[in-house]
């Protein structure tokens, strides 16, 4: 039996347990939010909702006590800012306010006495999820976070679109912090198998990388500015990132996890499985891309401490 | 190729869109709405989720000349407006809005020489689906809304909460306005296959019908009280309705559609396939019944004119 | 976590096999058959579809040890013997081969530690799966096969075509012994949510009930004549047994369980969660329904004791 | 609505046809066989699994006609010789037999009006398609077969295995001909993002090549063996196939195709949409692999005019 459980639904939370149920991937669901209201109103929603569905997923609310025996519990709490955002093009502003959260959150998380994956999509995504797991001592390797595996979505959309292609045809990544030092490592990506800069020459393209790279870190922007949040491809993400952990997929995915070398949670491709992250992968980068990781990971330790 | 349109991309129109694209279900989709940027962030939001996909759906927007070979068309529009609805406990509020987007819709659609099935789920549910029909032309049996087909899987669930069972193994239906003077029509109420009273006999359960149907007419009150407005339910009901369209299912559900005795639109059962509604289905009511549903058919006709 | 078993991975378990990899509800999944160069081929096959499938299922093979944790075992093992059926109509011609086979599963069942819901296909569906229960020394709620469930996808097909509906949209009960006994329990059934004679009368169709039921009773038949075996719909009915004890789901569903008053296996209406069989549904029949059923038991009893 | 044929429903087809009505991807499906009780009974099994499914199918049989506005044809037709397979360890031994079939299906399918895309299964796969394409006088980028994409996920598994990674994880191609001459394109292949060398030198991870190579050429045979044909991966990488013409994915995919430069249908990557081929991919391969390249697709001519 597989059991999820989601702190926080609002926009991103619901959106992951309406599809962990319509999807007939949840067999029990455990919803837990501040607002009582909201958390029976979400219930009730998805409750309505089976009666039209082939498959059946048991939803519990407000019991930190179910979270016992959850196999993955997605953290999703925090309220989205966005005239903020879009004025400061940061999501640091979300720290003081997210860490309260994660204060409130992380001892009733672990007095429940999960033992499984937490996956995080709160923001600052990487800071956040350090701290979570500062705060709950659990394993690193069963704290991780969707971190840049959203904004490769972006990066994979962007260039798909340039070259004419499907999305899932671009691979590589874009690694550092969810939010403003982020980087595109251009020698990981390959479209259509072959190195991006390879098939540009073939098809006499010429790629501006800065702009592309520009509108991947951007993409989430573009979204906020007209619903206020983004809520579809982070909870497609997350979803994803929490079916590699239930059926202990091994599947190699960009997250957001503790770095070794940098001692810092910071977006990298790792490979996911039962127990959270199996194995690190080391993409091969170039120095300039190695320089912008090390520069990304310093930005999101030196904002952590001094937050 | 499986081509659908959604027309209003608020809460129930992007979750439409949203199932549409997660479960695979639509090849092409056509999304329009009056915030132009609004339509580019939903239409982002659902692009960048394809690279964790495993199915594709081409995402258009806010163009009525692709509607021309859809085969379905969802009328999601409409603004919610959750204080006035909790003061007055009525849909009817939503009507002045309400006509006026359709009498700014029904023109583009139908120039757009669209000629698949429009499946609405504005509010008043009955009457604003009447007055688009009025307004396109469009073949009655080709214009529906999901009515009390949502109504009854609230009825479904206090139910099947009452017996301990699953929603899905109680039959019957809710029937008349998807509003104030709907009904749960009891004589057709089944459980597990065995009328309701019968059953509760057996049980030694004691029924009050009138505070089941209290929870059931007012279960998407206390959603609206806890989220503002009701989307997962709906969207399912609604998108069940395009699925057995597409394939022509000759699905029976409750919907609301033209009802040739009392030449209103108004909930009630029958049979969905490619062609929108290609029979009716007359439950055998009781005469209390059969009077509330004269009832409630003649309170909607009788606003829809004084509107 | 949803760990699946499946005992002999002839046409029905492997139907069943690829039914729980393809649509991705097994997590981990355990194939074993006394051919282990079929279950190398069998597992090799599903392994193989993993790269093209959006999910990921481990499949393991021929370790009755791995099931110490499975939700569900299915039991599908046994060769039809088309040509014997098709000359006898019957499917007892199996039993004592079935026999030999349960005798030497059961007590590696037992042995596995395996505590969950043993769900069986086998034939003569309802005395081999008494047998089980007998050898295993199971709960009897927790040992139960798929009966006529099967039969009544039948009888629904059968109906469905005459009135030109969804089989979806036709309920009612085939019931007794899934073989010559059994009968459809037309007080039971319904269309488009009327009692069948009822709808009849109304649409002037003259039905011939034992003409339908003769339709419903060898529709089997059909099948094995032309492929030598049924496949599609079993492996369908028993997954979607399976999905309703690994989600708990309160499902109401005929199979084939131990009938308190007869005191033996026969198909019958039940509710299946993850206790497998949580509650007897009785259904109100006919007295002609109600010797019909309990000639159908003694068939089955009688038979059992003899053989 | 999606539509789609299947001609010959030995197990391959019957597989497709399983896939496309379980999962709900078809809308209509056209079962077409010489042996009409076979077909017959397809059509009775897939009917009777839809009263349990959530999902509507329309299954005919038998129909040329009805082809004419189908989206995708599967031809799947073909009786595997699993014993003259198991000496010869080619499948030319089935060329006179498969050629019969598609003199056969050729004319009619043309006559038929299908305009749509020819999804091929058939052996030996690169020079019956050839033969498929040149007696329908069908587009070229119209007659696709699954060549070596089911080879390559014998490849995926072989390296996954080897890494302890998901064969999702696994990129690259198995390249030529659907038989004894194709080869693995190893310069092409990629685990975890990283070139396979170089991550077997990090891992310190002796390969032997020419060993997996051996491993994933011979996967099928070992399926043969246990089973006596292969089904599962083969129906998945055709319903894939399908799956992005249907939704114009422009997905890239190898596939047997026209080489322009060879003049012969073989297996390579290209692009699939809603046209069929939409693009040539063209891996840069090293001399040796084009040397193998050109020795394969020689093979495949070479028998394909001497036969």
């Amino acid at each position: 039996m597989r059991k999820f459980g989601v702190i926080g639904v609002g926009h991103v939370g619901v959106t992951v347990a309406y599809t962990l149920v319509t999807k007939g991937i949840a067999d029990e669901l455990v919803l837990i939010d501040k607002d009582q209201k909201r958390a029976v109103a979400e219930q009730l929603d998805l409750q309505d909702a089976q009666a039209r569905l082939d498959t059946t997923t048991n939803v519990k609310i407000q019991d930190y006590a179910e979270l016992k025996d959850a196999d993955v519990v997605f953290i999703t709490a925090g309220r989205i800012k966005a005239i903020s955002e879009s004025k400061t093009g940061s999501r640091w502003a979300e720290f003081e306010y997210t860490r309260k959260i994660v204060k409130d959150i992380a001892p009733q998380l672990k007095d429940s006495g999960f033992h499984g994956v937490v996956i995080v999509t709160m923001n600052p995504c990487d800071a956040i999820t350090q701290y979570l797991q500062q705060e709950t001592g659990f394993d690193f390797n069963k704290v991780i976070a969707t971190g840049t595996f959203l904004d490769t979505t972006r990066m994979q959309r962007v260039v798909a679109e340039k070259f004419g292609v499907n999305s899932k045809n671009v691979e590589g990544y874009v690694m550092g912090e969810h939010g403003g030092s982020q980087f595109v490592a251009w020698s990981t990506v390959r479209v259509n198998g072959r190195p991006i800069q390879e098939l540009a020459e073939l098809n006499h393209l010429e790629l501006d990388y800065d702009d592309l790279e520009e509108q991947a870190r951007r993409g989430g922007w573009y979204i906020h500015q007209g619903k206020g949040y983004t809520s579809f491809c982070i909870a497609t993400c997350a979803v994803k990132l929490g079916q590699a952990v239930i059926s202990d997929a091994q599947l190699a995915c960009p997250v957001s996890m503790l770095n070794d070398k940098y001692q810092t949670y910071v977006g990298q491709p790792a490979v996911i499985g039962a127990q959270g992250v199996t194995a690190t992968i080391d993409p091969k980068l170039t120095d300039e891309e190695e320089t912008k990781l090390a520069h990304s990971a310093e930005t999101i330790k030196e904002k952590f401490i001094t937050m």
